[in-house]
């Protein structure tokens, strides 16, 4: 340990980012900020002007002032975070229903070839919504689940060996819910496109923390939930992502009227919008939406660049302390030690990890998430998470398995998030 | 006319729910709540809590204290409006993403029946929803518009004599968005049963304004939104309904995992969640959802049938002021004159009705809503709208095209709403 928490909080170039955002309990060190990001002061302000002047006083008028535009000028803010260009991203129901949308989109392109293809660490989600599409379209189609070996790294080498001509789509999340685990977007993209497969990549745990490209890549589509790194408030609204040159053959099954080319007319046959709002349905939640711009224009001031370097070095440095001083406790590392292949959190197992999680919680302050069977995931979002905050997580772990405090929280159930 | 408008609101039994809302201008007069309720004061200060404490200060431990049972809690409040039971309703996505689950659920129970059927008065994103879902099903399937005689009255006759043992689904909007034509929902639903077709009503229109018996009424489904007369707030979320024990039944083509049995397993099989909670896809947005409450709450306090009294008044005083005031200056009543077979708005329309609309807005401090090609919607909403509004409102109408004040707006193009 090359210097103490406090002084590589002294010198982190972020370190001023923190005070954009709420702390009304000083004392919380809160590691979960891949699961619901903090709330930015201005979102409290903004939240206050969106329901009392644009709700309450502008009304129906503000459709015209700043709401119709809002899923794609907030787009296109998301755009510039992720290597996308202007038009090729728009918030929108939840990542699930986009997800729904844009699979079967891409699998109705290519009905003779019968796969979607995906790994055994992609969200839950994803591969129930896989699970719905294949359905649809009958029983000669199929999800494929590539297994990791290890549930830690993506299987790559694998699915690159399970992708033929026979596979619609190839979709994966891009960092790994559990385990952190970081694909090579542009390795495995290029080996999809080489069998003739569509790519769709869900950068839910990577937008805004991990530099992504999806123009130099040549990314089909993409989707992700704004309410992570992206501080975008709790179940935000999702986006989607399509390369602009698919657009225009890339339809979805949930045609509505705000996707509609003229939505004012009322007419009734539906003309697909140009541009990515064909890709919208039905009106969106105006509130949730729009604080997501908040959190947005934080990162974009930020940086991504600069997001990923301090997140590289916090990894690195939990992934150090744990080395130090949780391994010889039972603590295993649930993440890669490869810090190119890791996203902004670290999974740690132990055989009591429910217990210790709730320990952690209850007795320390400190706030982690918990996956089955036995792993307590940490979020470590730049923005706002101090290396101090690392080593009293670290420091109260090893405390309770030291002192078995976790002991008397056996019997508990784990607790929502 | 028996009464003055101002004698009518001073004897209004509902007079008192007026000061539930803001005002910020109190010169407005407001007739668009059938598109956007107006703001609920306690929805500010409900909105300050949620950002600021359930989001600022408890962050993801919120998901335990409320959050995650909020979209059946809401649910079931409102299930209370519309004549539905515990665990029958459930707040979730759009009206339209709603629809499309539910009417393909529907059209997969009964593949050997080939019709979705519907009229033309109904809202078109309906209409492109069902498309969707009927393309989704292939050639064989299609989607047949019984067409309106009049443009006003919903065909209920023509419908029941469409209905054979080949339609799947009749979905039709309780209230015309246009013409504010009421059906009759027992009639026509007892008509598609005799036939074994389901029925699927949207209730965007007349939920929280019309009484509703589902129920009683034997509806098998329903979808509609919150931000109409319920006041939920722009977009909240909309809500999905399902008969009892139609619900082991049917099932949806977007499993996710807040419809997941056990969503906290992270399994990768879908199994569905007993009761409504089956219907639900990804994370819901907290912010607009939890505001939907605010909004319900009230309506729930004032009850529907004092709302709905109130509202026949309303729409009687209106069509009497455009028989005694307007008809002669080229207004056509474009609502049903039969109050039993109206909901809460009135249309006028006019051939000059884009330019009175504009000059009503930008003369007279009256927002009504434009739907082309001539009609002004005029929409009551009996919670804050005053019989001295809808006074204000036709004087205007009289005014502008007395004065003629309308012809400098011509040329335009309507407003966005």
């Amino acid at each position: 340990m090359s210097m103490a928490a406090a002084d590589l909080d002294t010198v982190d170039p972020l370190t001023g980012f923190r005070s954009r955002f709420a702390f009304p309990d000083p004392e919380l060190v809160y590691l979960d900020g891949n699961s619901l990001g903090r709330l930015p002061l201005a979102a409290a302000e903004r939240a206050a002007e969106i329901v009392e002047h644009e709700w309450g006083e502008r009304l129906i008028r503000s459709w015209n002032d700043s709401w119709w535009e809002a899923p794609l000028r907030i787009g296109d803010k998301l755009a510039a975070l992720i290597g996308a260009r202007a038009d090729e991203v728009v918030l929108a129901d939840s990542t699930s229903v986009n997800l729904f949308k844009l699979l079967a989109g891409a699998v109705a392109l290519t009905p003779r070839r019968s796969r979607i293809l995906t790994d055994d660490l992609n969200f839950p989600s994803d591969m129930y919504v896989a699970g719905g599409v294949s359905r649809m379209f009958g029983p000669d189609h199929r999800v494929e689940h590539v297994p990791s070996r290890d549930g830690i790294h993506g299987p790559a080498n694998e699915i690159m060996e399970a992708l033929d001509d026979d596979v619609a789509v190839l979709t994966l999340s891009h960092v790994a819910f559990k385990s952190g685990y970081l694909y090579d977007m542009a390795e495995l993209t290029a080996a999809a496109h080489e069998v003739g497969a569509l790519v769709l990549w869900d950068l839910s745990h990577s937008a805004g923390v991990v530099p992504i490209d999806l123009e130099r890549w040549d990314v089909d589509m993409a989707v992700g939930c704004t309410y992570k790194y992206l501080n975008g408030g709790p179940g935000a609204p999702a986006f989607l992502y399509v390369r602009k040159d698919l657009q225009a053959e890339l339809s979805h099954p949930i045609p509505g009227w705000w996707g509609h080319a003229n939505p004012f007319e009322f007419a009734p046959d539906f003309r697909a919008s140009a541009g990515m709002r064909r890709y919208l349905t039905g009106t969106a939640p105006i509130l949730s939406t729009l604080l997501v711009e908040v959190g947005v224009d934080i990162v974009s001031e930020a940086g991504v660049a600069a997001i990923r370097d301090k997140s590289e070095r916090q990894t690195a440095y939990l992934a150090e302390r744990w080395e130090q001083d949780l391994k010889r406790l039972g603590f295993t590392l649930k993440t890669p030690t490869d810090p190119v292949r890791r996203g902004s959190h670290v999974s740690l197992g132990h055989p009591a990890g429910l217990g210790i999680d709730l320990a952690l919680i209850n007795d320390h302050g400190v706030l982690p998430d918990f996956r089955p069977p036995d792993s307590i995931r940490l979020g470590l979002a730049p923005l706002y998470t101090r290396y101090v905050d690392i080593e009293r997580a670290v420091d109260a772990l090893a405390e309770i398995v030291t002192a078995g405090t976790h002991h008397r929280f056996a019997a508990s159930r784990p607790q929502v998030t």
